[in-house]
Formats: C-alpha cells, structure tokens, sequence
C-alpha cells in the first residue's frame, strides 16, 4: 500500500500534497505503467485521512493523465516514460547571457537622460494618483487600438498650439515608444520595400526597418539636410527625415530642400515622408521650424514625435499623425493591434499636457539646456581643448559635435575617453559604416553632465589627445 | 517700404512677429521672388523698433531659407512659389473614420474586463508613489531592453512559487503587452516561416504572424487540446498552445498529448513550442498544471505571459521566458529594440509581487470568479434559458461555453442579442471561417457582469431564443 509521511507537508493543503507525491512516484516509475492503485477508501483508512482528500488527489492526476479510470476496476498507473525525471536545473550562470552592465561613467555623452532631474515628479505623481482614483469603468476596460481619447485630444491641442499642425484626434495614433510605431510603419509600407534614411543618423532605425523585411538604404547629407538628388537614384517608396532638427547635426532644412522632397514625393502615388519631429522641442534660436506635415498638400507626410525625450526616457509614450488617406489603410490593415501604452500613464499625460505642465516643462528645459551648452561651450574655449578643436553647432538639440584635431583614431578616442572613465560618442556612431568615416568629430550629448562638473569633465577629455599638451 | 501694425502682435515676441509677417508676404507672392528687402537699419527706423528685432527677424527667414544674403548688396526674397500658400485644412469630419464606438453593453460577453472593479488600486498608487519618489538616477534613466531588473527578479519569485519554473531574470524579457512580445518572437523565428495555432483559439495572433510574414496555420483540437498528428501533416516550425487553459475552451492538455508534443518539437532542430500560459491562474478546481517550459529538457519551449488579465487590462505589461539557448538568438538578433513599458510601472508591478500582493489579488479574483461562475450555473438551470441549454465548462478561465438548443444562426443570435443590448460571444468567433463552424455555442465571460445582474442577464439572454417560450 501507498504510505506517505503527511506531516512533511507543511502549509501544502493535504489533497495537493498526496497528489504531488503520487505523482512523483509514477514520474519516477516507483509506481509502473499499468499497476492499479488503491481504491479511494482504503487509500483513506491506510493514510488516516478522509475519503474526499484521496478522492482529490485522484481528480487531480485523472486530469492530468497520470492515472486512467476503469469502470469498476478502479484506478491504473498511466505510461510515462517519456515524461521528464528531474525538475530543470535552474541556468547555469555561465550560460545566461551578463546583465546589461549598469555602468556608471563620470560623464556620458552617449546617454539619452535629457536632464532627468528637471522631470517634475511630484506633478506627474499627482496626476497618476488621479488616474488611479477615477471611476474605474473609464480608465480599466480595454484601451481602444489608437490611444486614450482623452490623449489624443490633448496632443492635437498640443500640436495646433506649438507646431502649427491641425489634426483631428482620430488622426493620432499612441504607441509605446518611437520604435513600436516605426514597426507598425513598416508593416503597413509592406516588406521588401525600400526606405531611405539620413546619413548620419540613427542607425537603430535602419536595424529595425529590416527586421521587418524592408530594406535600409543610407542618403547623405550636406549643410542642408538629406540630397534629394541622391534620394532620386535610389528605389526607395519613403524615406525617414527629421526636417526641424537633424540628429544628429542639428541641421534644419530649409525650404528649399523641402520642397525639393515634395516634389520627390509627389512624383508617384505610393512615396511617403516619415517625419520624424524628434528633439524639435529644443531649438535655441528663433522659432521651431514649420513640420513638413504641416505644409503637405498631398497626405504623403507622416508624422512622429516622442515624450521619452521632451519628457523623461523612461516613459514609454510615442505618437503618429496619419494624413486620412494613410489613416484609413493603417485602420483597415493595423487596428487589431492592441494599444501598448497603459491606460494609467495615458489619462496622466492628458492632464499633464492640458493643464500646461507640458509646454511650461519643455520652456524650463529650453532654458536649461541653452544655459547648459553655453557654459559648456565657454568653459570650452577657455579650455586647452578649445585650442585643438571646433564644435559645430545649429542651436538646437541637447548636443553638439566637436571636431578634434588630434592624429587618435576613432577606437583610440573611445578607450582613452573609457580609461578617463568617459562614455564618448562619435560622429562616426551614426554611420552605417563607421570605419570609412573620419571619426574625430565628437557628439556631445550634455543633457546628462552637472554643471558643476564641467570644468572636470572637459579636463579629462582633453587629457585624452596628446596634442592638448 | 514694408509696413506691419506690430501693435496687433499680442504676445508673442516683435521679432518673431514681424518673422512672420514678412514670411506670410513671401509665401503670399507680395514680396516677389528677387525683391531686395530694406536694410535692417532702414526698416528698424520705419517700423520704430530695434535693428536686433530686424536683424533677428531676418536671421530667422535666411535659416528658414526663405530670403538669401549677398555680401554688400542685402537681402533677397528667394523663390519659394512651390510653397503651399493655405494652411492645411483641419481635416473634414466625414474624411476621418469614427472613434471606436463607446457601445456600453448591459453586458459584455466579450469584453476582457477580468473583474475590473477589483483592481487594488490604493495599493497600486502607493507603489507607484514609492516609484516616483526613488532617486531619480535609478527609474528615468533609459531602462535595459529585457526591462527593469527588479521586475525580472520579482518575476522570476513568482514563476518559481506559482508555476513550478525555475530561470534566471535575465532569460525574462519584458514588454507592453502580449502581442507586443509575440512580434519580437515572430521576428526571430523569421519572416516565411508557417506557425501552428490551436482552432478554436485566438485569431488576432493569426493576423499578427501574418502581418510579420509568417504563415499562419490553424490546427483542430479535441477534448485533449492541439491534435499533434494533424499538426505532423503541415510544416509548421512553431506552434503556439495555451497547455495550462486552452481559449475559449478551457481544455488542459493531459500529459500524453503533452508527451507527443515534445516529441514533435524534438523532432528536428528547430521546431519551437510557443506556450501561451493566458489565464493559467484561474482554474477553479486541482492545482494549476505544471507548465511545458518547465517540462522542457531541450530548450524547446518560450514561455509567455501578461498581466493585463490577471491584474487590470489598462496595464500593458507582459513578459515571455526564453531558454538560453533562444535567449542568445534573441540577444543577438533582437536585442536593439528597447523595452516598451515605463520604468515607473515596472517598478511598482515588482514592489506589488515581492510585497505578495500579485498571489494575494490572485486567489481573491479567484474566488470571486469561482463564485460568480457558480451563481450563474445555478441561476441558468433555474431559468427557461437552462432548459434549451448545455453549459459546458472545465472549471478555468473567466468564461465558459453554453451550447443552446436553438433554430437561430449565429449572426441571427448575434442581432437579437445586440437588441436586448448584450454583446454576444459565439464559438464560431474564434475559428478562421465562422461561416463553417455551428455557431450555436456561445461564450459566456461573466467577468464583468455585476452580480446583481445575472437574473436580469439571464433573461434577456433566453428571450432572444424563440424556444426558450
């Protein structure tokens, strides 16, 4: 007869615990294919437990197909064998591939923290807190596919105000981050196609584009932004710019280019612009450009800006704006995706923008950050490294580049910037092939570096170049 | 000479108005393409402002590139005649499909409201007040591209206490919602490949492997789950199972099928199983089936998992388990894409599990679905409806399945439903062609009908059935 020890079996209810060892038992083939078990009632008397425990337990392995009933016959020991003995080792260590390292550098001019510290928290804290004490029917149940209404309204109002776009809600459609919505793109393009990306750029676009079977195609740029004319050679059906401020050179287009990339799109029906209005928020001087959206007569521009970096990165909220033409081809091929972002943070960032926290935050950080790069720039000059280089700036974004005149290489920079405990960031990074780019320009991010480390940081960079002396 | 009434500006700044006022004339033609624009001093004089103001103002149109400098002869307006000259119209009401209609139902059978009501949200606002009053340093810096280590870590407790899963946090990868995850899967999987899901079953991930592609394969179940021998008959490489729970059916898969689905993956190298583990935590009676992942001794099987249904669905936060062996494909593959939720919710959703909150809020959503579902049971054998009608369940899920005696077809029931304001759930939903399936069972998610409600629900439900009599 079956005898287990039941006291071992600590806060396990008593019928799951004798089923487990039931189970383990045939696992382990200590009870065979095929051998019956003891009826429910003297299972019970044998273990002094009630027959309704056994009887549990039995249901339980019955489901499972470790056990068969036969009628009359009572219960048999199903087979198997091919059932796995041991419970899976847990991975080994060596096997796991290492956490992300949290590296901590003294200044990162790679980072994306785009001044962390200015994100006013305790505002945001308050209209999360109001989020989550609304009658929940509004903010529980399913999120339609294109965002919170109470969002969209709010950016559409956004848009109208500081962009000079005019939109209708249903137009916006909320996604977790830039690279989600790209994706989306990508499959309503339809794979195999053809995009074109600026050159520099960001790359990662280029990764993503082709894992979604589209192929990536660099143009380059000069001091006005993508060469149409380069643009014109290639097959590419859209092509992905950032007219208001290049990254990551800063360069805005002007108008004639602008119209140069109308004239592109307008010549078949299928080409479209991707507008990405990234970092637009911070330019330094004069008034952000006009979006291409806004000047489009022929619904071929989409447009996409983020709030991971007006905001904070680590709020995951992206939008897209689609002229209707494009709209009714992403509802008719794409709504059945699931909104990503939650419903919580959405209803939160509503209230945020509506109330105005949103602009006064993105005029506070315009302020910090023209001051920032300003006294990076001056205490530059001063610098011994101001001796040896150049930085080229447009007056806009959170960064600028620096062009060195140094005999180090690329790779040289970067592992003398790391011994200096230096996170550097080249030009040559937002290449497709970085070895065939002269890499002595620098693109200093200085979103991240406390003014009060300036001086320090710009020492430990210049001691990287020899020729700093 | 140009002449403005600077009066009319408002509050913007002079500059930036008389910007505009000259970059309306050009778009407009009233300042010809080639006209040599006044002096800064002789129009400061005119206009009675500061030449800065001027000068500002045409710094920001040659930037813009809408007048050009000539050394020592001035500034020209620049030809920009292919320059829309009307701003884009909002767009017209009938162009833009409608929002998603607002429907509210007397009840939903449809909806995935999972106890909405129940939501612990005091508690959750306090975490995500702890997540934002954090150090900053730690929540707004961009978050790793499996998601925040403290959830991995949280994650993987529960896997191990709850589901009999032992991993470490870095095969755990996060993401804003199921199907988000599942597209990064059908990515590493690639393109052209054909995957097996279970019919009936959750057709939207059939349209999104197909929208990455991928070839999409229903196969027929039994009262035992996914038939492997009609699955050995495609060339599917993955195939996609709910072992724990099958949807809508509520079918555990015994072991023996279990058995020969391992032995179909083992067959060749690269077959997967894709274990979706949805609403595994609410099975009513015996203990929750131990998963295939932690069946696996080949590294066959992801594991995939959300908590939209077992906490709220406004939360977009899933997760998916990779063997190490998928984990360095992934990594190496996919690794690019950043996480897709806020760090904020991350870091709450993590306190809540570690604190115990998550298993807490489980058994109580568990025993109030167990006894919603059995008010409902009884209240339907007890009413006119119960006599035309098998309900027929596996004691899991927030539904179970009501098989009704009835001469109506399914869109017919669908229609008299939707008069009686019910939204109406059928089997049929759930297969590729609802056409050739018996519509005549339907899919009750009681979930979200309130309590007080059942009789009345009941009711309106049997009068859509002539003969309920």
């Amino acid at each position: 007869m079956l005898t287990y020890d039941l006291s071992q079996r600590g806060g396990t209810p008593l019928y799951e615990y004798l089923y487990s060892q039931i189970r383990q038992d045939i696992i382990d083939g200590i009870l065979q294919a095929g051998e019956r078990l003891p009826s429910k009632r003297d299972l019970a008397r044998h273990l002094g437990v009630g027959v309704i425990t056994v009887a549990n337990a039995y249901d339980q392995l019955l489901m499972e197909g470790f056990i068969r009933s036969e009628e009359r016959r009572g219960f048999f020991v199903e087979n198997v064998s091919g059932y796995r003995r041991k419970p899976p080792k847990p991975v080994a260590p060596k096997e796991e591939p290492p956490e992300e390292p949290d590296e901590e550098f003294f200044a990162d001019f790679k980072a994306n923290r785009s001044g962390v510290s200015h994100f006013p928290a305790s505002i945001w804290s308050r209209y999360m807190r109001e989020a989550l004490s609304l009658p929940t029917d509004n903010l529980l149940k399913t999120i339609p596919y294109n965002g919170l209404l109470e969002l969209r309204c709010a950016i559409a109002g956004y848009l109208s105000r500081s962009r000079g776009i005019e939109v209708a809600p249903s137009q916006i459609i909320i996604g977790a981050g830039t690279e989600y919505l790209y994706g989306r793109l990508m499959q309503m393009i339809g794979s195999g196609t053809t995009i074109a990306f600026e050159e520099p750029g960001y790359q990662r676009l280029v990764s993503i584009s082709e894992s979604y079977g589209c192929k990536g195609r660099n143009i380059p740029i000069d001091e006005e932004g993508l060469i149409v004319s380069e643009l014109e050679k290639t097959e590419a059906a859209a092509v992905h710019v950032s007219p208001a401020n290049h990254f990551p050179t800063g360069i805005a287009m002007p108008i004639q280019r602008r119209l140069d990339l109308f004239k592109w799109a307008n010549r078949t029906k299928d080409r479209l612009i991707i507008e990405d209005d990234y970092d637009s928020e911070f330019r330094f001087n004069g008034k952000a450009r006009v979006p291409l959206f806004a000047q489009d007569a022929n619904q071929k521009v989409i447009y996409i800006n983020t709030f991971s970096k007006s905001l904070v990165p680590s709020l995951r909220i992206s939008y897209m704006v689609l002229p209707p033409r494009l709209l009714k081809r992403y509802v008719e091929t794409l709504s059945f995706y699931s909104c990503t972002v939650s419903s919580f943070e959405q209803y939160a960032l509503a209230r945020f923008i509506d109330e105005g926290h949103f602009e006064r935050h993105i005029n506070r950080m315009r302020n910090f950050y023209r001051g920032q790069r300003q006294l990076l720039l001056n205490a530059l000059e001063e610098s011994p490294l101001g001796k040896i280089s150049t930085a080229i700036e447009h007056n806009a974004g959170t960064h600028f580049m620096l062009r060195v005149d140094t005999a180090l290489s690329g790779k040289q920079i970067k592992e003398a910037g790391r011994e200096q405990n230096l996170n550097i960031s080249l030009i040559s990074d937002y290449y497709l092939n970085p070895d065939e780019v002269d890499s002595r320009t620098l693109v200093i991010n200085y979103a991240g570096i406390e003014p009060h480390h300036v001086n320090e940081v710009l020492a430990r960079l210049g001691s990287i170049f020899p020729e700093c002396g």
